[in-house]
């Protein structure tokens, strides 16, 4: 059987804390579905078109890396998609505790699918989408923290 | 003298946590007053009204229980319903970190008054008011996470 | 029936952490029991004798405050002393993920007896029986931390 | 070289946990910056002006503390003041937790500015400016959490 | 590629917590080698024997999970059983920061090699070998907690 | 007045982790003791004259840095060598509970004694003398780990 592994988020910039992790994590699964959330209710400061196509960009020529905007319950996405699993990252302990009520109550929801943790890099360990818009808030350079495929253009929107 | 508890709370909706934690430590208290707060800055996904519909039907038949609206702060309240304890539950370290500056800054206001805590069930660890509204929000199921006689009504409420 | 709580420990000497945490929930509880674990495999640094004779002077003149060894597990001394209820103390996280381990265990074991935790007192956050014996060990003053009643013959006892 | 440090926040208001770190630091530097926060996304309880009025009042005849308005990135406005140094204050894990992240982004963008930590004084571990505005909104008196010089006038503001 | 990952411990004895993080792990990797580790300089309350023979018969009949005893780094054996990867489960932000700190220094000896995290269910969450060799050592039962395959024999080996 | 702190530990042995905070610290301070503990009830891995010679290699040419021996209380010792700061690294959450309580009671013993904190590398926060020992004991090259000038006879003294 196939196994895909989905890695949701809103990818609000994607950051390079998270190619890092789906780039280790692609050994593990025949697939992963970079899972996009598209939800009318949190406000984003890139749109949902920038965000996808920053995806894609990034993970364009990886045959095993797929970029799906959903909404919804990320579980019900998974069973969607035939993906017995979530992928996700793990920072710090107050990480942790999120993702571990998160990963429980999908559990609880459907227990046949299966959250799975990689460690994040110890230099993307403080790195997250929020850092990277509060410095292009306050007019700083963020191309150290996103990938260099879009570290170019996220400036420029910036600069608009 | 009667040992009253006040547990405070926005129960938006009420939780099988929330209920668990009530039901054990009845034993410990003569009274334990369910104090639904009604603050005006914080938007609730469910109304006042509903809140404390679900509440009395949630104790319904306890004696030693009883729901009371309340607004300011709880210590004040407390005093006003002659309680010496604030009740509360504890599911994870994040949530002790929390609790404990809430605790701490009660007792600085008002020395007499003491927080006991209980543990939260392990079934509940990750349970709260906050992800039930989540699954509500995405369509799904809550009936497991909320108490029984509400769980009906919760979905009507939902489809409407 | 008769509230009774047994508050489990090595005593290796009772701190003033210990004496409040005991002080303040007594309203709480009809009877308090402070059972003073007898292990033969832990090395303690004050023999029990001292430990029990200390703790008995702290609590001398408190009706409601008995003082008794044991050995075994601690929840079938609770069964054994008619006790419903452990209490503890909460002064970080890090006590929190010990005593939730520990708490969660008991009841596991026997889900009859509920754990009640009181938060250590801001004064005493850092104050612990390991801390004062590391302090007796390099010839400092603990007097502040420990009970009044004890601090003069904790002196003598180190300095033979 | 003249060792200068900054100490960012909102503060709205300013605490006496602010207030005590800043003090216990000085020794330290040769000047410390109180660097007002002017974020205009940001909805503060009190305006600019009152905040700024505060913290001069409070370190009035302190000449060693300077009370500036910045915006932008705290490292860029380091540059900008000569400060080598950013100070802050250590409560809680959660705290911790918190100021790595940033402390490690800052040290990211900026290797040459060192963030230096204090311990908050174990009275204050439980007090944020967010706590003084929860209890100034529910009618509460807050002037044993904020310094003295200015507790008179934020109840007057309060009853306004 | 066979994806093969080792799951290291002392299994001192194996509890009903490492059992379920193995079974559920077992889908996503092509064998798993429960390796059972054989440290001179720590002393273990059941036999290296016992240990072993106690995993075989858990896991008897599983073809995709191996026993093997190792001593030395995890990181080498791996290398030498051609595994890529190490399981481990995570219960608690204790636990996090543990497997943290030995994961990022497994990667910074051998970064070929991933560690991969499953969340342990909450009926485990404070369940761990050592909670199990205290009930024991003061008598209690511990059939709830090791696999119902060894609970047997666990308690004669006590009463010996 | 000449600003010194003390930098205590036991280094067993010294990490580049040690290394890099003591440096990282120096701009900060008049003068840095590096003070190293002889606690005859501590067991080491190296030698007390060992880890002295490496500490005195490691700091050789550095004229505001100084080796120093040292027994009994920390703060004890600061008082003796007139320092009015304690100097700590902080890593994880795990770090700052532990070094909390002891900032927190030397305060309490001394107050005119302030620790001062500078946060950990992300390259060293899973590094510590006790994972370093961990590696030597199993065979493993923890050159990466120990300072460079010291990294050499560090692996001809465990080949001894």
């Amino acid at each position: 059987m196939k196994k895909t592994a989905v890695f949701p988020g809103s990818f609000d910039p994607i950051t390079r804390g998270h190619e890092s992790i789906i780039r280790r994590a692609l050994p593990v699964f025949d697939e992963i579905i970079v899972a996009l959330g598209d939800n009318a209710e949190k406000k984003c400061y890139f749109s949902l078109e920038t965000r996808m196509k920053w995806l894609e960009r990034v993970f364009d020529g990886d045959p095993t890396v797929r970029i799906v905007k959903y909404s919804g319950l990320t579980v019900d996405f998974c069973v969607k998609m035939n993906a017995g699993y979530i992928l996700r990252g793990l920072r710090t302990s107050a990480d942790f505790e999120f993702e571990r009520t998160i990963g429980l109550m999908n559990k609880a929801i459907l227990p046949a699918i299966e959250t799975v943790f990689f460690l994040s890099a110890p230099e993307y360990a403080a790195l997250s989408s929020s850092v990277v818009r509060d410095i292009l808030r306050n007019g700083g350079d963020v191309s150290k923290f996103v990938p260099e495929s879009i570290s170019g253009e996220i400036h420029k929107k910036k600069s608009l």
